[in-house]
């Protein structure tokens, strides 16, 4: 009897294989701080296997405000496109519930009718207006929203909020991911605490197609729509949008910011000193949320951040450490710790920058220079960077030698369990 | 002791891994035809590993023209910048030759100086201009071509030319390819005879950083310099450039197409019915060879066609099929035989097309339908499509339901085997 994805993928690696990359993973976190104004509940609806919390609801008080940024990839799920419309229609958002099991994507009509209809039920047991609820959904691809079983456990849900549930309520969006991923921070803003805890889940896809990046961050901070909007751009740019398992961006990913501006401290209106106070400390947080799916990759064995400094742009810095990501060659490399250094140049050359000049290039690894001016250095020691591929945790650097722009992004590398993962799950 | 690369496969996955996807392979085919004008030979030169063919030298009667396309990656090796600049400055082309072993790709200057004065020793063997020759490189990037071991073996490989020699040139240029590629075909061109032989190489990279696709084309045909360029822009378009095994463009690939201009049929000078009875002969013979690339892919155990249907342009199709085609979670289904259908609606939701309605796709393997306007259809049998799925030969449609155009895409599943071979060889 099998009921959990965690169970199963120890199961499917033994305990063994689960040591090599334990180290890996961000540590779970259960010192989360709550955040005035925002409940948490959980419940095992039984959307995907019993026994496992696979519901979560978020309720916020009066006069909280939500930001959210959405999948790019065109077949976008239902529930992407019913959050979308509630958000573009109110400025208050009163409730946010994910399930688990269906993604509700590749769904059609139904799909949408299913996704509104659970904001209606919520919406009644809350006495709120429904499109003051946000619908998110994770899990298997073209199959049909679980609707009825949800709403069968709004009244659970709704009995169990409460501010100290976030751990649970990492626990709960969970699907293939092996460990939850839960942090927070506190910030002094004209002297006023504010907390922020942010949770997140995602691993890459595995059959049968869960998908899907989530991440919510909640914070009692007090600032305007228009600046959390900003804030939540900047952000994104920055973190959750340079991670990449295997290059599939799914049809679900959102990343939504709860501030349910009850800390004491001015509005934040405009981009003065108290919203880069803000923005740092979120910063902090998403980015190690995102960092914390990379490091919880299907398959992965190393963590590896790629730096493109001195470029024209950082568009084009960012392009570049994305197309680094996502070779299957690169990354293949890494699996191996073996210098396959010009996999490196020719992602490079791939990526589409323009007037990318290779004679200036200079790449590093763990701060070892292999290659100056776009040619393997005179003195390389295969033997050295062998060595530093071997960690667990790499740094790639790349010295455009252009301009004074930069990016980060981050990866792993591809292994056998990748495709272990992905193609044999079910048989 | 180790020589080649087919043996070291062998030894590598076992006979029996081998027998898996013999069947995909392209037959080898003896039976090619001389192209008169066109001279081949090879060495054993000592590049790569004892007793392995690694030099391929080609000789062009007076009279013959030659056009190329070559790699869009910006890493662009030494050879591909002197055999684009050669083309540029004279219309004149006397020999090309390819050596494996090196890429001479990221050597800087010296990699430009080396390719320069391999032309050079030939053109004065030859006593043609140096500008007349053509260098290819295949192999190692960041290695240093082994220019004096290529000069050493010119006068055998001067020596060693004879028009039959297609198969021993297609053999000389292979590196990870597991079989040489290689096929000819005739046309009647005002009831002239118009032979047309073509060898390729390719299977992806593998470690140490082994590249490249290279194609070369001979024909006797009568053509005029411009419409031979457009000729092979028209044919690679739609047959080298529509093929993938793991996305990454290489610092080497080209494609020539030699015209020896021998055959009496009038000279084609326009678009007119002998340029068609012309184009539609050597598609075939490109065709063939690009997916015989496929057939060899790295680790492949499958060959899927992806046929994108009623778009809007050609080029939106294409994008459609490469995103699929380029997609690990769909290559790993493949793999697994296993109908994560959901992998092929993401990944159409992820490719660059503006203007996707996914309101009105329709989705087919081997005919049969499995995802109609978007969705999954209501009679979906998914024991049906994982026998379908489980076929060597794979058919992906996709009818987008929106204009008259269309473009088919090749591509292998993503395997074990290819991570061992691209993660494993050298451990």
């Amino acid at each position: 009897m099998i009921f959990c994805w965690k169970i199963q993928l120890t199961e499917l690696f033994g305990e063994k294989n689960k040591d090599m990359t334990i180290n890996l993973k961000m540590p779970i976190n259960k010192e989360l701080l709550n955040i005035p104004g925002i409940k948490l509940a959980t419940s095992s609806a039984g959307l995907e296997h019993k026994d496992c919390k696979d519901l979560m609801l978020m309720v916020f008080d009066n006069g909280s405000i939500v930001s959210g940024t959405f999948t790019q990839n065109k077949f976008c799920a239902a529930p992407v496109t019913v959050s979308k419309s509630h958000l573009k229609s109110t400025g208050s958002i009163k409730a946010l519930i994910v399930n688990t099991g269906s993604a509700n994507a590749g769904t059609g009509d139904k799909g949408i009718e299913d996704a509104e209809s659970t904001c209606e039920a919520l919406a009644l047991a809350l006495n709120v207006n429904s499109k003051e609820v946000l619908p998110f959904s994770t899990g298997v691809i073209m199959s049909p929203l679980p609707a009825e079983k949800i709403k069968t456990a709004i009244p659970d849900l709704i009995e169990d909020l409460k501010e100290n549930n976030w751990l649970d309520a990492s626990e709960a969006i969970m699907t293939t991911d092996t460990i939850p991923k839960a942090i927070s921070t506190s910030v002094l803003i004209q002297d006023q605490k504010v907390n922020i805890t942010g949770i997140s889940k995602g691993a890459g896809m595995i059959h049968p197609n869960m998908a899907t990046m989530l991440a919510f961050i909640g914070m009692d901070a007090n600032i305007s729509l228009d600046m959390l909007q900003k804030l939540n751009k900047e952000i994104t740019d920055t973190t959750f949008n340079c991670i990449s398992v295997d290059g599939d961006s799914s049809t679900n990913d959102s990343f939504m910011i709860i501030a349910s501006n009850k800390s004491k401290h001015t509005q934040i209106v405009e981009e003065n000193n108290n919203y880069k106070i803000l923005k740092m400390a979120v910063f902090d947080v998403a980015l190690k949320l995102a960092q914390a799916i990379i490091r919880d990759g299907e398959g992965a064995t190393k963590f590896i951040s790629i730096e493109v400094q001195n470029g024209d742009n950082i568009d084009g810095c960012k392009k570049i450490g994305m197309s680094i990501a996502k070779s299957p060659l690169v990354k293949t490399a890494f699996f191996a710790s073996d210098p396959n250094l010009g996999r490196i140049l020719a992602a490079i050359g791939n990526s589409d920058v323009k007037n990318l000049d290779i004679s200036l290039i200079d790449l590093y690894i763990n701060e070892l220079l292999f290659a100056s001016r776009g040619c393997i250095v005179k003195d390389y020691d295969e033997e050295k960077i062998k060595k530093e591929m071997k960690n667990s945790e790499i740094n790639l650097k790349v010295n455009l030698n252009k301009g004074s722009q930069k990016a980060t992004v981050w990866t792993t590398d591809l292994s056998y369990d990748y495709v272990k993962i992905n193609a044999e799950y079910r048989t």
